[in-house]
């Protein structure tokens, strides 16, 4: 089999997930999230967060939770700001349209939005004699890391929930690999910080080892009522609750989602110097564990026949941008092996 | 922990699909379906169907499943014909609607549609001068066993079908049960005969001895154009596919799906006999896993206190139907369990 | 040209409204409803209805008009109870669900909703442990008169109302022909009336003398935010508002609106006198501008080629049931004519 | 009354289409366009373009046109391709994406698309891996005249077109201002071209004359099926379609659309040279009824208490662009008046 870094999606889940899926196993459990390894995990995701009041739904994808999140809190006349980069401006098919909302798109930064160019669309829309016909701006919507690996600082999140805050629409953090994002070496930011600086996020399971998973934390009790409904409204409700319960009862036990986040960090790091040290150049410096790598047409054709990486856009005739990432399973063994073939 | 019949999702999943992720777990396969096991899982059921050319998807639960396939299938001027107590009418919380399309209902006989009401709809709906203003009929929806248990038989079904290609509209099965219906003794059925008698119907997972997951196949090239984006669409699309894969390869590999779908159904039918000997009453006579028992309140309390199960509807004030439901993991000792507290 | 009872918009506008549009067409006013004659229509039918504060919308159609008002109360979780035989349970072509949310249909009784199964319907509803993957019903919908021309007493609305109230849900009445039930001489109830017995009404015009257009009335402050957007978002906007606001400006001048409904009714009186002395049998007892006759084959046949009239619906082979009409355009002449015809 | 060119539908109806409404006022005709009037106004529409099979549609507003014909002619997954700047990507309150689809915005240049930006973009969509993770580009709309009153040319129009055909997607016209553009001194095509250039496009009536009313002109068959109920889904069915039918056949009769047209192009030609001569600076050419002019803060001042024109964009902080409209209406006398105030 090929060596591969195509995704942090590749491996199943981390084995103590299994372990835990597998002694479970007989016990008889309510469904819909009824369950005493969903409760728990819930009360461990609330003490990561220092939020004993946040109100947490399990689901099953990231795509899913963005269009259950976004279309349960906008209103209809509303829709939601994000970067034109943003996952939900490109990659999600069109779920957000698909419930009826329009993604406004500001530009992107590296895949950020800029706090001060968020504030002159505001003031714009504000000020703007026509915007009773015209889309509201009705929630702020980042990524965190960015589909680009990059992070947000403290400062800049400060800043741009400031002003969500000063035009009261919520806040909401995607943070499909939250874990890789707080543990990066360049993050100022820890999992209370983020419950302190916006209103709703995801703490990300499918790409931090889980099978499959998303855990919703509302603080600010922004959770919209019978938001249970909406979930199954959307087919979003899994039957066998427990399979997410336990998957996130298992990585908020003993800090393993920190863990395995910063372990795949430092692979990518390392992972960087490797490409660094071998004359390559990087399409841009990310602290995560997603490396942007430039490619000329040979090294692409050559390198792909013995690796596996994700294709990320053409750059010129004669360059693309490939991706290569880290996961809990990546190990010394297979950087090496890359290190062989560079 | 007390014992429960709550329902047939109130275990894990069959152990041989837990030992398949375990082994598995390691390899690095791409996601989104693109991985061998998936590859197996579409070869096998094709096989199982007698239908090399279905095209085959697979989804995370039976809501989700109804509202891609609806949708997707339906035009936006079309609803979708269903008995008044079908899933899609009743407890999917509007998913269908919510999509854009109306349910129609029809009256529902112990579950089932009646052929010659559904023909009578028809016929009224396509003489009424009003009916440019009116929601077409764009579809049938019927589930395999019915929400009550209950099973068509070939000439019901062959008699649905008719009038569905005398319409021209497409039949769809929800099979969330189907391997309870099929493995009854009652059933004279068969897979290849549901991919014979209808235009696409699902193969549930979730409630027959998966994690979840429940298997999409369509016939007579019936898949709508670019169905992988509309399931992206409706946020329903797993970045891990592969547990989607090696679930449902393990589920038809040696027959497993129909060994335990007939277990299920056998405990179901001594379950049967037991409250029949103890003097129940049946609210129906439900040849599949799935038994409706009419309690009044004083045993409904007693037993409540020693055994779950399931409250299905007031029969009157002193009268209620619980179900109690058998799966692939209900053994013989808790039935004996259920005989003591009977 | 043939007599026609066809409908009551077989003709175009009370003469009084095409002076007015006449008398202004000249005048240079702002578009989208600022304009001094939409300003005085809503001061007017503020006043008609004893209620300074409603909040006022014009609109062009009652289709329309149900759409936007139902999916601009409702939540995503929501849905609205109707007769079976309500007007969007039946002949708008699925408008409600293609916003989104389920028509939840009850019994009609000559097309009215009965309070205390409605009463029965929610109680059940909040009874139901399963109600968390059902519609919650967020409205009631009826129409005053009904579909089938019949009017609820001032004690059968209360009743209605008083259940909305108590569950915390608004009730909107479908006024499309409202003039016709509040001057009938069946009705015991005025439009403050109406006004003090729901949360959101509205005053067809399309049907009672103007060209097209409704007039929307929230009372107790229940317009939902930015309602003007939401309008725009259905595409319900007019851009010359002033085509509106001349017309219920028109009909609230002189009281327009209730004298030519007042007629409609009168000429409907005389006309079911008509078919009663002929021996014709009704088919119900229409008290509004609406009567539902019975004719047998050959009467319809016959009678078909001398006058036109609606075929409403089949009663048995040999007998149906066809509407005939009255409006502010219906005079002696024409009923004279029918006269003779019968 | 304050001088207005505040836009193009600031007056009523041409004094034609009132003549014709009272003319006609007491003939009986069945509802929802199955009248006379309206199947003359299609007659004389289908010979105007040269197209003896169009299927036509008249509708009440351009945001609902747009709304019901993309939702229509879109698939699912698809999205509609449109100018940044253009009516459905700004000013339509989001009713693109509350029908479901994205509007999926390229550069404007003057509000037109670039043939060879859109073809880019297409080769770049299909070239994607990822492309069945994102909105399919299933229709391009443009507008003739633009939102900033310019022109596409003959050979511009065809270079989109083509690329249209190449792709296999429908082109989309809005000709909100249709009489205005082909009545342009300026313009190189006719009705039978836009016909020929694009498969469905609308001829603007509440723009160009009509109290309100748009005729939507499919070619090439494209008409999508059951396309009135679509229309009454959305709840843009108009009762008395005679409204439609009558204004339509009246400006469709003796050229009166195109006279009126020019008349407003003619005007807007005066007012232009107007401004130059005056020495006010124009934000572009525009060769059709709207003039876009740009004024300092001051000029804005003193010209807003004497004349209403329209805000369009703050140029900088101290110049703004204003809109300055001519219409059937406008005459000699206004732009003398005009003339004095500048």
């Amino acid at each position: 089999m090929m060596l591969s870094f195509e995704s942090d999606y590749i491996e199943g889940a981390h084995p103590t997930i299994l372990e835990n899926l597998e002694k479970t196993n007989y016990e008889q459990l309510s469904g819909y999230g009824a369950d005493i390894y969903t409760e728990r995990a819930i009360e461990k995701i609330r003490k990561a967060c220092c939020r004993p009041d946040a109100e947490i739904f399990f689901l099953s994808g990231g795509t899913q939770t963005n269009q259950v999140v976004i279309s349960s809190l906008l209103r209809s006349f509303e829709g939601v700001i994000a970067a034109e980069t943003g996952h939900i401006s490109v990659h999600e098919a069109g779920a957000i349209e698909y419930s009826g909302h329009k993604v406004i798109q500001l530009p992107g930064h590296d895949g950020k939005l800029d706090a001060e160019e968020l504030r002159q669309f505001l003031e714009a829309f504000y000020q703007d004699g026509n915007r009773e016909h015209m889309v509201f701006p009705g929630m702020v919507y980042l990524s965190y890391p960015t589909e680009f690996g990059t992070l947000y600082s403290k400062e800049e999140l400060t800043a741009v929930y400031s002003l969500c805050k000063e035009y009261d629409i919520p806040l909401y953090l995607d943070g499909a690999r939250l874990g890789y994002g707080l543990m990066s070496r360049k993050s100022d930011l820890t999992l209370p910080d983020i419950g302190d600086l916006c209103d709703v996020f995801y703490i990300g399971g499918t790409k931090v080892g889980a099978l499959m998973g998303e855990a919703v934390v509302f603080t600010n009790r922004r959770a919209p009522a019978h938001f249970f409904t909406s979930v199954k409204q959307h087919g979003a409700l899994l039957a066998k609750g427990r399979l997410l319960g336990i998957q996130f009862d298992t990585l908020f036990t003993d800090d393993l989602y920190f863990r395995i986040s910063r372990h795949a960090d430092e692979m990518a790091e390392e992972m960087k110097s490797l490409f660094l040290s071998k004359g390559y150049e990087l399409y841009l410096d990310s602290p995560t564990n997603q490396q942007f790598v430039i490619l000329d047409n040979d090294q692409m054709e050559k390198l792909g026949k013995a690796v596996k990486f994700s294709f990320w856009d053409k750059l010129d005739d004669s360059h693309s941008v490939v991706r290569f990432a880290a996961s809990w399973a990546t190990d010394r063994e297979s950087l090496d092996a890359l290190a062989q073939l560079l």
